[in-house]
């Protein structure tokens, strides 16, 4: 049980419109900060005005990337109340990130508590907006001043909550992906299963490559044979074949997203049959020819379920269900943003509230 | 041509004994710091006081890795003067990594004029005990506050000094290093070639577990089928086998280190036969039953050449020399020590001096 002393912003600042937020881009009054330091553990638990970070030039995490960092949001339910969405399942990916890349791991249950107490101080912060809610940004970095490469001796875990909006802003559209066939993004033995920020600094060649090239986003292939589906972007990937739904393995390249655990348990609960086989590229290719490829669709804390529309792999371009969003797509959407928002009844036991 | 506004520290800090500087422990009292806006460039290039960064905790260097760094050192001459080795090379090096890492590149000039700048404010903390220099510290890091993953549309590029001590403080002595089976350190389309953070992160695991088993280093295999020999440590590592040197290629997962690259064109100078093709372990462990593997040494910055005189590879250990420095790897480190500390004249002509 973690001692946070609550000295909260004296100032607040305005609110912006709840009908323009973006993803990321304003900030709430206050931020949470707890302290870590070898031999002593975690200590000075806080929430402070947001200000600016006093970081010595030399400290470990802007030159050795010693970073990680969660992702969840909280949202503001018909009766006015705010409810958070499996917090516990960041709580448990933080702790395996952090024991991949030496950082400091914060027990499941203070990180819950860490998120809780401040978004309960920033309660008027959860936009009502359909669609929008409060994004929340726990991360954890290396402060030591040291340039040799070891582990750091003094860490800091915060939290930072942003008020953002509907993820597509003019409904659900499908979007176009383009099959990455030189950059790869994970390989056996490396970070690909974790939330560390290198993941995401290597993956924007990729993200500029795609856009020149009138895409979206970018589906990773595995980095060994370039050969199976991983990853689009920075969500996970569904495909739906022949009535059988398909998703990358969580083997250790692969990032094991809430959204995606929470699909996996969606689906079977409805008798589908999900597959976590590896999938190769040249299968998906080869049904969309036989036109079995019946929905594909991303999967993330950020816009939930982003359908795809278009996969391009080299010189063939796959069209998935005429550019419009298919049904199971459409129903794990509806199923999953109503229970997050508390407009249908958590039967999974999934969510739980800021009180 | 960098317009750098010189304002330094007006009280300056006491030197730490140069007896006793260890590695990136004590900073100078001045730093270099240059701005970089989207659609502006570089601007604002000055020498301030070493002091603190102000960063938003939403920048994005602290999320997802956006960061590269060089390191190169400043040598006090017998004469009393300072000079750097192959600046250029570390220029040239970033602007490949940041092209890869999706950041602002500075012209290798710029970077040069940087670096010659700040060494000439902070000439007096260069040591001049044997075995020290001015460690130099470039980087760059991403500053936006935006959690979206994309580009950022500002950035820093900084330097720091740090004198440093002798990297073996009780003379040469050949390290232990574990051959790494389980963690890889990069694969094809990755960043394995770059001097980002995110690489160092990754790899502080096997660092650990090196320590673990009782050795100092960690000798990396590629990522794919963990057969042949890329790194050890942070260093580039070779291999003398019945006469011929080895070292693996720079094919994307290997850093072209400015000092493996001074390595092969002395050796080339000198008559050898260096291969760069890829060299499967089996080959090393083959060689040392065979009583031809003759010596094994690790090459870069800090420790210029860092003689390996043991490797262990799953259940089979490898002695190299009797566990003494070899005399092809005792005649690199004195001819680039010379070289850099101007004992010897630099017939290569890499050396520059700081005026």
């Amino acid at each position: 049980m973690l001692n946070i002393k609550i000295t909260p912003a004296t100032e607040k600042k305005a609110k912006p419109d709840s009908k323009h937020l973006g993803f990321g881009v304003f900030y709430t009054d206050n931020m949470l900060v707890i302290d870590h330091t070898e031999g002593i553990g975690w200590h000075d638990a806080r929430i402070v005005p947001y200000q600016p970070l006093s970081i010595d030039p030399a400290a470990m995490v802007l030159h050795y990337a010693m970073e990680s960092f969660e992702g969840l949001k909280a949202y503001r339910k018909p009766d006015g109340s705010v409810q958070l969405f499996r917090p516990d399942c960041n709580a448990e990916r933080m702790i395996n990130t952090n024991k991949r890349m030496c950082l400091p791991t914060l027990p499941v249950e203070d990180f819950v508590q860490a998120v809780k107490t401040l978004v309960k101080v920033e309660e008027d912060w959860v936009p009502s907006e359909p669609g929008t809610s409060l994004y929340i940004r726990p991360f954890v970095i290396a402060t030591e001043p040291h340039l040799g490469v070891r582990t750091s001796k003094t860490h800091q875990f915060i939290i930072i909550c942003s008020p953002v909006g509907a993820y597509y802003s003019t409904g659900i559209n499908p979007v176009k992906i383009f099959v990455e066939d030189e950059y790869t993004r994970a390989c056996p033995g490396g970070t690909g299963f974790t939330k560390c920020g290198g993941n995401y600094a290597a993956s924007l060649i990729s993200q500029v490559k795609a856009h020149d090239l009138g895409y979206e986003q970018t589906l990773w292939l595995d980095g060994v044979e370039h050969k199976y589906v991983e990853e689009v972007g920075s969500m996970n990937c569904f495909f739906k074949i022949d009535g059988t739904i398909y998703t990358a393995p969580c083997v250790g390249t692969v990032l094991p997203g809430v959204t995606r655990r929470s699909c996996i348990d969606l689906l079977k609960h409805w008798g589908y049959t999900v597959s976590e086989e590896r999938l190769p590229i040249a299968d998906v290719m080869k049904a969309s020819e036989e036109g079995k490829l019946e929905e594909v669709f991303g999967t993330g804390t950020a816009a939930v379920i982003s359908p795809v529309g278009e996969l391009r792999f080299e010189d063939q371009v796959a069209y998935i269900n005429n550019g419009e969003i298919g049904p199971v797509t459409h129903k794990l959407y509806d199923t999953l943003t109503g229970i997050q928002w508390g407009t249908l009844k958590d039967e999974m036991g999934w969510t739980v509230p800021v009180e």
